[in-house]
Parts: C-alpha cells; structure tokens; sequence
C-alpha cells in the first residue's frame, strides 16, 4: 500500500478537526460584515500550507479579498507542473432559520459533514490540500511541481482574480490546472467535466413612438414595439428548434459519434428531470436528445423581457419602448464575439419598419472543451478509477465556469475538472453538507493522481 | 333670422358669465375631497335647468356621484323625443404649475374660454342647455320632446351610468341620443362621429417549470415560457399585417366603397402622424390606408409584457412564468364574446408543449356603428352645414366609447355624435380650453338641429 495512503487513513480524525476549523470561518464574500473573517480565512489557509511543508506561500491582496498562492518546484524541470484552483469564500447562509445546524460549526452525522462551504469549495479542496501533505508527510518531497491559487472572491464573480492570472501567467505557468469545484455525475461515480457551454447573453431594446400612444387612437398603422420585439424573438428559432441566426452553426463543431454513445450509457433520464421541473414535456432541437441538447448543442433562451403596463387589469396603451435579456449557451468551436455579430446582424435585419433597435453585449465567455486524451486527464481518469472501483465517466455541463476559459485562454493549459462534489448536497442553500466518502476518496484520487501524472509526463 | 339664434347672440356675454360660474365648481370626480363639489355642481345644473325652463328636474342619487335628468314633453307624442347625454364631472388639474391660470377662474382669451372643463364637457354641453333655454324664451316651447341625462362620473369611467341606464330604460325611452363630448375633424370642419371600435382585452399567461432555473444547467430541453409566449404573440398576426386568428374576420363588414371614398377627401396626412410620434414609418394591414387602419379594420396590440429579469445587467435564468396583456380593437360587425373564444382557441393551439396557458378575458366592448342615414344623424348633419358653411364630414375614431354602445344596446337608439370640440384643446391636461368661435356654432347648431328632427321625424 502506498504509505501516503495509509497516512491519509491514519491521520483522519485529525483531518477532521481541520476541516471542521476551516469551516468555522465565516468567509462570506459578498457580505462588507464579513470582509475581515475573509482575511482571517486567507490567513488560516496560508499558515496551513506552511504548516504541510509548501516551501513558499504568499498572501496576494487585491480590490477586495486575498489570493492566496503557494507553490513548490523542487521537483526540478525535468517533472511536470500541475497548478491547483480554489476557492475559500463562501455564500451568504440565509434563509438562517433553515438550517438545522450552525452553518459555522460543523458537525458530522451518517458520515456527512455539515457547514457552510463543506462542498463548495472548502472541502474539496481541503483534500487536494491534504494529499498534498500525504505525500510530503511519507516521503519529504513531491514527485511533480505543484502550484496553488486559492481565492477569495469566487462566489461574488471572480472580479480581482482575471486580472492577477493575466499580470502573474509567467509565474503561474503550469502543464496543467486541476479544479475540484463541482459535482460528481452520481454517487459513486467518479467523473471528469471535459466540455462547458459559453455565453452570449444580449439586452434588446425596441423603441418606437416617442411616448405612449392610446391604443385605440393609433393602433393598427402604428408598429408597437413589444409586438415587434416579440416577432424578433420568434424568429430567432425555427420550427424545429434551430437557432435560425444566419451562420450561428458554422463554428459548431459536432460531438463525436463515440461521445454521443457514451452520453447514452449515462442513464439520464428525462422523466426525472420532467417530473423535477413539473412540466409536460421537453421541446429542444431535433435529432439530439434531451443530455446532447444541454451538453453538446447551443441553446436561445429568453432571460426576461418587459414592457409597456405590467400591473393590475387592462390600460389601453400602445406602449413606446419594449426590452429584452436573450442569451445564447455556446458550444465548441463558436466565440462569443463572433456571435454577437451574427446575432446583432440578424435581430436588426428582422427588426420591423418604423422601430429602432438596440442589441446590447452584456456578458459573454467562449466555451471549453477539454482534451479527454491529455495526459493530465488521463491521469485524473486512471486515479479515479482505482480509487472509485469502476471507470471514470466523461461528461460535459450545460453552464459555463468561467475560470477554466481563463487558465485555457492565459496559460494555455488544460484544465482538469475533478469534482468530488454530488448536486445534491445544497450547494449555495441552508443544510450544505459534504460527503465524507467522497472527501477520503477525493483525498485517495488526488495522490494517486499526482503520482501517475508524474510519472506520464516525465519531461 | 330664426328669433332663438337672435336671442342667442343678444344673450352672449350672460350666458358666458354663467358658463364662468358653471366651470368654478371643482367637480373633480375622482378625488374624494371634492366630493361634496361634485354634489354643488349637480346642484347648480339642477337649478340652471329649471331656471331656462324645463318642467321637470331631478337629482339621483348613485353610490357615488348623483345623475341630473331632466324631461320636456310637452312637444306631445307626435314629435320624436330626443335624449342628450352630457357630464358635469371633470379631470384633475394636476400637473397645477404648469396652469397659465386658474383652473377653476375662467378667462377668456382670443376668443378661448380657459378653464377645467372648458371643453371636456362641461361648455359643450352648455351650447345644448343654452340653445334650448333660446328656443323656450322665444316660444314658450320646444319643438320637440327632450330628455337630459347628465353624469358626474364619466371621468372615473361611469360606474353608476350603466346601471341606471339599464333600470330606467322606461323613463329614458327616446329617438335618438346626441352627445356632444368629442373633437371636430378639425378646425372649421363640422364632423358627426359614426363609428366607433370595440375592444377585447385579454391577459395571457403562460407557466413552464416549478421554478425559475439556470439557463446553462437547463437550457435547451426545457420549453422557456418567455420564448413561448413570444411565439404565441407573434403567431397572431401574418406578415401582411392581418390577424392570423381562425375565423377572426368573419363578421367584419367592410365598409362602403362611398364611405372609404370620403375618408380620402378629409386629408388626413400619415406624414404629420409619423412627426407627431416620430416614427420612420408606418406598417398596419395590406390593402387600407391608415386612416382605414385606425377606423374600419381591427388591430391587435400588445399593451404590456413582463417575465424573467429585467434589472440591470445579466441574469442567466430561465424564468418560470410570463405574462402578456394582448388587446384587439373590434369593427362592425364582431362581438366581444365571440372574438375572446376565437382567439383563446388559437392561443392554446398555437402553446408549445411543455407550458401550460391561461387566457383571462379583463375587458371588452363591441364596436358600434351609427347608421349616417339616420333621420337624427341626417338632420344634425344638415344643422351643422348650415352653421359652419361647410358640408359636415362622417368619421369613424379608433377607440371606444361606452356609453354609445349602452345606448345602443339597453334604448335600441342611435347616437348623434356632434363633438364641437378640437384635439388641440388640452382635454386632460393643463390649460384646457375651449373655442368660443364653436361654442357659439355649437348652440347654434343645437337650435337647428332640433328644429330639423322634429320636422323631419314627425310620428
């Protein structure tokens, strides 16, 4: 047995207080109150690092909430370097009266741990952190260069980190980045994220009349602009449920037949998400299933749209202006500016006579399909394989994490998203809670990881 | 010269003196504190009526504001008896600083009476009071029978009128009606409204999932119900402009060809319309002009639409539920009822799957059309060129009004709509006005009206 393993093993009520340490820090970002128990959690998480032997640690501030980075290179040249991504913030805990415990004091029962960040992140990355100190612990070094970015701010939007991994890339140059921020397909169900959809989110606004017009007074020769910005929106989507954009398929480029056939064996099922959500029926694109149409093809939906008199019973009035957010979700290989040109273009061609119209870029990320052949994932598939006791699955997500755009984009470097997460365990809701089966086998899959990308990829 | 119209020139500055004291009286009907001002206004036209001579007058008491009616008739059965409905009742005067002066002090200026009121309808129903009191001080008697009913609740949209109406249709038994309560075609330009649109106002709702979702995690699949409901309202029309709804004009009667003919010669400019709102163009139904589009054709306008997010910025949700207020105006010969069953049929034909949809009847009017070729209408009209110079043009308006269609529907009469008023006078807003110039047309066309139907439509 690999002594790291055993030592994990050892050391696991100690691990445990840790963690429950950890999660006692209050390190809600969006919340002013909170700004110093962020800095406080910065400060526990660099003393920690040091305290599991990496050689240098680093507190970055910023606009807001510190970075922290640690990093240890003594593998030398010749052996790879894997960066390592988190975060230590958390969101806010209301509604408080939900919870059934403190969010802030741990507790563990039917082997889950419950708390604030126990999932997201502060758990999962705590077992890279810990295998990490497995290693070190059992053999005094490393077998590869290791990197590490913990932020503070993930759950307010990232906003210092774009531009620190833009100013720091040479110092933040790796082979690969792992990212342990998500969830499993399943329980008991190790499985690696390789594609995430982009955004093109857009604000239309339609004016027509200077002012609000009595309806039976102008309407008929009078275009309205909400009718109008309804027909614009109908026509972005044809009967079968293509996106009718002249071009928008061009750069999309199809899934493979061998991916498409392993979406099958996942065992989705669109009853369950049907009866989930309540509805009737599914309606996406034709000739792709209900996962293939979240995963692999783009997606129009409308975010909200307003207009006109909106408040109890009926005001007879031909309103002057309408708005609408649309969004697009991107697959491989289309850019989010290319397609707020195409998409600008064509609103403006469907656009009626006698109103104007505005298409506004509000928001917008690339999508990222991760090679399931690099060496730094097949590493992570063979770890967790091992660890798991049966085969890794590839999949993809219907959203879009925009770090991973920025490691693919800055450092050039693939990500691997390894999440020891399951969507089940209230992420961002009272009653977070984290399995401890995952934790000790996130743990496992991280060290065996480490060692087999090490080993692949001697330079 | 007719001894009435000789008696209404000698009388001109008393009768202007108690125009000055009739619009002194606050009658705002909407604002409580002026309750008991609408009660003294009643009052006033109480005692005026019986101060020029009408034989019986009386006060009724509503749940609200009090109903004036009035009766002469003494003209015997053999003459016709003509109704004139009027209000006593008017608009707030807010925005107040921008009154040049008193709203409730009237003054005269270029031949303009400024006062609330002025126009809207307290002085064009003072021609009729007036041109009565000529005729009964010049000889002892009218020449036709005549009924006045005179509301204090018009601007508040008659809650109490259609009620009365209905239980007193014995007692408000008539010929004809004439309502002088609207706009001359312009300047100079003596007009007989004749037609007037209905309206049906539905709420359409349209509900997807249990909750809103996140448009990555879910898009695709899953029908948003924005997008539907913007599909459902762009279905309604076809890309000529028409109403795609099934069977939705089957009961329009088309205009005459002589009628559509004389709307041509009235002049009306789609230029100035599209100056006056701004627009760069116009784009009703193939086939009518504007005018035509306004007046003899249905339209179908959104009035309100609200689903999703619509702060600043970008939120990417895939919202639950939207909501649409949609209102079709109506032309002769469609009624109400049978328009909301048509189009609630192709709403729920045109859903996608996937959502479900309410659609909520809010308010509805069936068009009416007054017959030119009435004796009433034939012997206004004739009264109108005589005092103007001009022949008298018949128009339609795009909007409705209801108490035409009361009349019409509970007396089984036609109304005379000869309006003395013009757009340019600022009904509703500040320094309401009304032209002296057609306050004394506007009696003197009364006086001959009158006379012209009771010879005319001797029994």
């Amino acid at each position: 047995m690999n002594p790291a393993l055993k030592w994990l093993s050892d050391s696991y009520e100690t691990m445990l207080l840790e963690l429950t340490e950890y999660l006692s820090i209050p390190s809600i970002s969006t919340d002013p109150l909170h700004a110093n128990d962020v800095v406080l959690c910065a400060e526990w998480i660099e003393a920690h690092l040091k305290k599991i032997g990496m050689p240098l640690v680093e507190i970055h501030p910023t606009d807001r909430h510190p970075i922290v980075y640690a990093e240890f290179t003594g593998a030398g040249p010749k052996k790879p370097t894997l960066l390592l991504y988190g975060h230590y913030d958390v969101q806010p805990v209301d509604p408080i009266e939900l919870w059934t415990t403190d969010p802030f004091k741990a507790i563990v029962r039917d082997d889950k741990i419950f708390a604030r960040g126990a999932t997201d992140d502060k758990g999962q990355f705590f077992a890279h952190i810990k295998a990490l100190e497995s290693i070190i612990a059992t053999s005094g070094s490393l077998p590869l260069n290791i990197k590490i970015i913990i932020e503070g701010e993930e759950e307010i939007g990232s906003p210092n980190l774009f531009s620190f991994v833009r100013a720091n890339a040479e110092k933040l140059s790796a082979d690969a980045v792992a990212v342990s921020d998500s969830s499993m397909i399943g329980p008991g169900k190790p499985s690696i994220l390789t594609g995430l959809r982009g955004l093109c989110y857009l604000q239309v606004t339609v004016v027509g009349p200077n002012r609000d017009l009595h309806s039976g007074s102008y309407g008929g020769p009078v275009v309205n602009p909400l009718n109008a910005l309804c027909s614009i929106v109908a026509s972005l989507k044809d009967s079968s449920g293509r996106i009718a954009v002249t071009g928008f398929y061009d750069d999309v480029t199809d899934a493979t037949q061998e991916e498409r056939e392993s979406f099958e064996k996942l065992g989705y099922s669109p009853e369950v998400l049907m009866k989930d959500i309540n509805v009737g029926a599914l309606n996406g694109e034709a000739g792709y299933s209900p996962l293939e149409q979240l995963w692999i093809r783009p997606s129009l939906d409308l975010n909200g749209i307003l207009g006109g008199f909106t408040g109890e019973g009926a005001k007879t009035v031909l309103p002057s202006h309408a708005m609408a957010k649309i969004s697009m979700r991107l697959v491989p290989h289309q850019r989010h500016d290319d397609v707020v040109e195409k998409v600008r273009e064509f609103i403006h061609t469907a656009a009626a006579p006698g109103v104007s119209v505005t298409v506004t870029d509000l928001h917008g990320a690339n999508p990222v399909l991760v090679p399931v052949n690099s060496v730094a994932v097949q590493s992570a598939s063979k770890a967790l394989e091992e660890t798991f006791g049966v085969p890794c699955v590839f999949h993809r997500e219907g959203g879009s994490i925009p770090v991973v755009e920025l490691f693919d984009s800055v450092l050039n470097i693939p990500t691997v998203l390894m999440g020891f997460g399951l969507k089940t365990e209230n992420l961002h809701s009272p009653n977070e809670h984290f399995h401890l089966e995952n934790f000790r086998r996130g743990m496992q899959s991280a060290v065996r990881f480490y060692h087999h990308y090490a080993k692949a990829s001697t330079l």
